[in-house]
């Protein structure tokens, strides 16, 4: 198969960063032909930090073809519905996308750990794990099946607990806990007595103020105070024990992927690295100083009480088991991040937790 | 001048994310064109993770351009010696160099603050304070002296404390310490009462093996023990307190970067920060992996004691202070870098700290 080649030529090269020697690149000289693009994206128009890097991403790859792929950029709900993307991209209707592994799980539930697994890898393991763990080998693996070429493209870093009216002192806390949660995060919660809730952002605001709801989380400090949600909530919990450095994800149609010549397959797969720089470098920025308003607001930031993570950790452990139990490609790929999990934790805790810690001494 | 001009496009463009219209750039199309370039490096023949770093940078930016750009990459002493990699860009015998800005702290003592400071920002911070916090715009001024366009690109995160015969168990086992400990470091130690030595990496092992230093820092556990170092010392000490996320650095000799068309202007900006994301999960995993073969070997791994990380912060503090008394380029930018860090610190607290410590709850 033509097109697992240039996969596998791919991910040896540009994606690892050991290039194979020029001459046997296939379609290494650039040709004149003009590429027009559309990415369909998950994100609300010009949402901050996630849609504006989806936008940077296409950006990018325009600049550096100097117009031979231009990528026209479309937010969730103007070509496609938001959760339409990967069946749009893979379909061909749009030759590239932009969202989050894991909205993809209805598809395949593996999809999850190439976003965030709770009590998971932070945004620095993540891609260790991705470029130099084997994790971007299985990503590809899995997407193949749906004739997608995936790449990770940006990350928020850690996220926040989220939003409470209600303060939560023991476990016991939990049970009956009306939140806006998704994904595993939200079926944790559920096994913890708590009721977890579907809403799209735009209505957080209302439902914690009028008390529909008890709880929410949404991303971090950046993209939370744009919703004003300081003002709608009595607590501001950390950290965010279920999603501790999500990965991003561009998506791109394999038949797509397989017309272009490798100059461009090359930028594309570099913008998507560079998208993971800058994207983390702004929500560290931006995050850092939202921090500043909500800490000078009327909202009190807590962290969670020991006994309240211990329970959802333990929790995660039994929702992983049985996921593992009955999918074999979430087994073999939670086989491989686990393990390197177990190592990176070492290394983690005597050099980035080590350096924090140092600070306040 | 129209080489400020270019580079104030690319801060807006490029580097931030932020293109202007395609109309406005200068040279947009791309030309046929074929540069031909020298990169001279600071680093040993194929160094692991930093001189390879560099490597991976040339080839992606060969591939991205189709062969357009094409860059022969020197070993630190192939073409010029290490340490006159920033003078030879300057000039122009090479178009680009690979090192670290502190090397450059006898051109301009603020070039430290562009690599790392003692108890500073961790890798996510260095580049959300460079592109996001107004540090890129502040490192091209200062290089803007010296005709060079400098970019970050590339980081080791977390160095280690380094490595021990004797133990250290109070400030005053610092006394009459006599250490390989170059740069900021090496000051520090030395008001602690200790005597700082230089020396190349390969004389590391002998020099801790025969006793005569009694302590060496090098980089961390990947590349520690490609020297042996596991083998020849008694204690490894954490954190690195001297180098918490240094930040590596790709120069441009300003005419040769004005020489360039847009889109490779875009290339080269954007490998750079590709390069940043591939580096850092480099050393993340492979520092994972290495550190277990320390862990299994007769090296006893062991904190700093507070008392010692407190003794040295505190000079720390002494040593800026003189540093920017005495430089107006160091105030200026360390005033840019404190103010960042002070809001900083609280995000990572609550994140990034958090996390890993809820890990292991």
């Amino acid at each position: 198969m033509k097109r697992r080649n240039l996969l596998g030529g791919l991910s040896a090269a540009a994606l690892a960063g050991a290039c194979a020697p020029k001459s046997e690149a296939p379609g290494a000289q650039a040709s004149n032909q003009t590429f027009r693009w559309k990415m369909v994206t998950t994100w609300p128009p010009n949402f901050p930090g996630l849609g504006v890097g989806a936008a940077n991403l296409a950006k990018l790859i325009e600049q550096m073809s100097a117009g031979r792929l231009q990528i026209s950029v479309y937010a969730g709900g103007e070509l496609v519905p938001p959760f339409e993307t990967f069946d749009a991209v893979s379909r061909g209707t749009a030759e590239m996308g932009h969202g989050a592994a894991y909205y993809w799980k209805g598809k395949a539930e593996a999809t999850q750990f190439f976003t965030a697994v709770p009590f998971g890898f932070n945004a620095q393991e993540i891609y260790a794990w991705m470029y130099y763990g084997g994790g971007l080998k299985l990503y590809q693996e899995l997407y193949a099946n749906f004739n997608l070429v995936p790449f990770a493209a940006g990350s928020t870093g850690v996220q926040m607990g989220g939003w409470f009216n209600k303060r939560i002192d023991t476990v016991q806390d939990l049970k009956g806990l009306k939140m806006r949660i998704p994904g595993l995060g939200g079926e944790i919660l559920q096994r913890a007595g708590g009721t977890p809730v579907t809403l799209p952002g735009s209505e957080i605001f209302t439902a914690l103020q009028t008390g529909s709801i008890d709880a929410a989380e949404w991303v971090g400090p950046y993209n939370d105070i744009a919703f004003g949600l300081h003002q709608a909530a009595k607590y501001y919990y950390y950290p965010g024990w279920h999603e501790t450095g999500p990965a991003l994800e561009c998506l791109v149609n394999a038949q797509a992927w397989a017309s272009l010549p490798a100059d461009l397959q090359a930028i594309v797969s570099t913008a998507c690295q560079a998208v993971s720089t800058d994207m983390l470098a702004e929500f560290a920025a931006r995050n850092a100083t939202s921090l500043q308003q909500i800490l000078n607001s009327d909202v009190e930031v807590l962290p969670f009480p020991d006994t309240v993570l211990r329970r959802l950790k333990a929790i995660t452990g039994e929702v992983l088991t049985e996921l593992v139990a009955r999918d074999p490609a979430s087994a073999k790929i939670w086989a491989s991040q686990s393990e390197f999990m177990r190592v990176s934790d070492q290394w983690q805790q005597i050099s980035e937790a080590a350096v924090l810690r140092a600070r306040h001494l």
